[in-house]
């Protein structure tokens, strides 16, 4: 991690992680980041598996190749290292930030319910429309579209979930939720990444309040 | 931006925003944020687009003369800056902040469809009273009395929103919500600007909130 | 402002304030808070009114007699003063605590339509019960025990809302509450309104969820 | 307190308290927290009784022996060391962490209230299950598996409390719960106690809004 790239990468993909645990979004050592070191051979910088993300000095952070396997530093890769890998190469992305906040846990699990798909091999999408927000995503110019977020059926096995999420992944809206576990949100770079994730767990969040208005309305007019 | 006054407001304008986005209203480079440093003939100080609303130095700040052509500075003014200097001319405001929250968005959006006008060019309003917090918008002296926060229908045509939004302005309670889009909020000065930011941000929390309970007593009710 | 107590008191009442800001219990300049500095003759320190409590500096607040004239320092005693002097005698209250929160304006304003007393001149009160956090309140030994906050309607005669404060404050539980406007809480030092307002706010919110979840229930068991 | 050993988790617990007091989940002197420093005999560093836990430096904890006796330290050891002892006893604890979060306050009532059992000396449990932040607890490898937090009646007689905890404590998923008062989380040093109680209090959150969910889609679907 000798070079002056991966030292700025590493401060700056330290400091995302402390913002973002103070967000809320990866409470109890969840959610798991990471951005691209080189392309080839792949390289990316991450987090190690089992820490609090909220405290991971850019000294602490690992390099990770394209098989998965630590090359630099100190610790274990995740094992959702898989599906980083796998948002990568598919979508050309410069990183990857998987969180686990309230609204990404229950929308997933809650839509996925809603489309009767609960078994493993699953998948449905939750739709977020009309907003302006929406313009915060890469190659959105109108609020007066509709985007539909894949929501995949949480598997342990990283491997098969990343090949379950291959077809998904290029018409994703840069994210993409795995059921009651969380969002994967990426850009063609750190800071694009974390644009989209702030506007994804906006939407998300604004979804599940919706969710709750359009309820009330609904049991409240019918009666 | 030699001057010691634009100095300042740039430092206090820079301030403001890392407070606005530390808040959770202006995601995802969403938002901007806008002071007068001249009238004759105007000048605005603010964010260029597409940044981070949260981390912009009092010298990334850009320039903007009325209409609206960057005239110092570094970046792109935003499309919404016609909007900016529509407040800033017809309200004699000395600054104008453009939040996107939940409550915002949400409440705009479900005020639009409630009045069943949701083709663009439509418009409706939100009615806030009886409320203490409404003594902290300048010229109400008592929580006993209703405000009316006109509601837009949103456009991706600036020119066209500013000129629909006119006719609202002079009545409006130094607000305006663009409907599932956010907030306009503007005053005197940038402290003013600030406190009605603030009291209408918070009221609209307050209404969100209001409108579950009366929802759900309605249903709980009635049945 | 010269002595020592003066000094320290101003600095953590100052600091008091910040903390209470950054909450969101006194946002747009609502709010104001109170600590006695001598009881013969009666003098307070506070903040002026009309400023953003959240960045009073020490040597920015001033001092209030009996009659709510300000002694020392530069600006306005609020109009809200009168309470403080109400609450400060009849309770020998050290410190008052005055926030605007989300839950205690909701609250506030539901109990009394609950109740059917909305004119002037009405109160009504709200019930917690059975929590362990009402130990927090002085003189509380057990959660087995139910305590009413007072519940008065707003005015903006603030003499006349002193007035119709004072029979309540004696069985109070170190608060009240004014419809549609917020909460004063104290206690017989500012560390003591402080815990009690924190315990307040907490059970204030604890009750909005509380009255969600029975609605809630109610409505989905009965159909 | 002289070794370097007791100096450092003395930091540790001051810094962990402080984060705990910022998130909200130890407001108003609410909540307690202890860890092991030695085995034999029994030794637990802890927060003083009645204090506000935010800002408790390293050198204000006490110590308590295994009979909860202050042998170090100024101040009261708090009732509540029973449960800690017991905790630390029975499970192996090196680090107890008590909170009294908005959703833990709540559910342990609503499920204590649901299961029919108010009482003293009843209890009940509440289910989480499915989420892959369940994998956050030590022992779960899987998101698909369900987990019951025990709930206790509460009870100002911590002896009894203790006691009645007994049987439930070694299946208990590193966290229990107390009706209307909050949760004890734990772990095998301070670390894992912290991560347990992100973890569990997330899951509480969570639980909370899929009830409201769950009612909701209810209430509106059977109308």
């Amino acid at each position: 991690m000798a070079n002056a790239n991966t030292t700025a990468l590493a401060s700056a993909l330290s400091k995302a992680m402390a913002g973002i645990h103070q967000r809320g979004w990866c409470d109890g050592t969840g959610g798991n980041f990471s951005c691209v070191l080189e392309r080839e051979p792949l390289k990316l910088l991450m987090a190690p598996s089992g820490v609090d993300k909220g405290s991971v000095a850019p000294r602490d952070l690992i390099e990770v190749d394209g098989a998965a396997q630590v090359i630099a530093g100190i610790g274990k890769a995740s094992a959702e290292t898989a599906l980083h890998l796998e948002i990568v190469n598919t979508c050309s992305a410069g990183a990857v930030l998987h969180t686990h906040s309230q609204a990404g846990t229950l929308l997933s699990q809650w839509a996925m319910e809603d489309a009767g798909s609960t078994d493993t091999g699953e998948h449905t999408s939750l739709e977020l429309k009309d907003l302006e927000m929406l313009k915060g995503l890469d190659g959105i110019k109108t609020h007066a579209c509709s985007v539909h977020i894949p929501v995949l059926a949480n598997d342990q096995d990283l491997q098969a979930l990343s090949q379950r999420s291959r077809p998904f992944l290029p018409e994703a809206p840069h994210g993409v939720l795995i059921a009651g576990h969380g969002l994967y949100a990426w850009g063609r770079n750190l800071g694009s990444a974390l644009r989209h994730l702030e506007i994804l767990e906006f939407l998300l969040e604004q979804r599940w309040r919706r969710l709750l208005l359009d309820a009330l309305m609904n049991s409240s007019k019918t009666v």
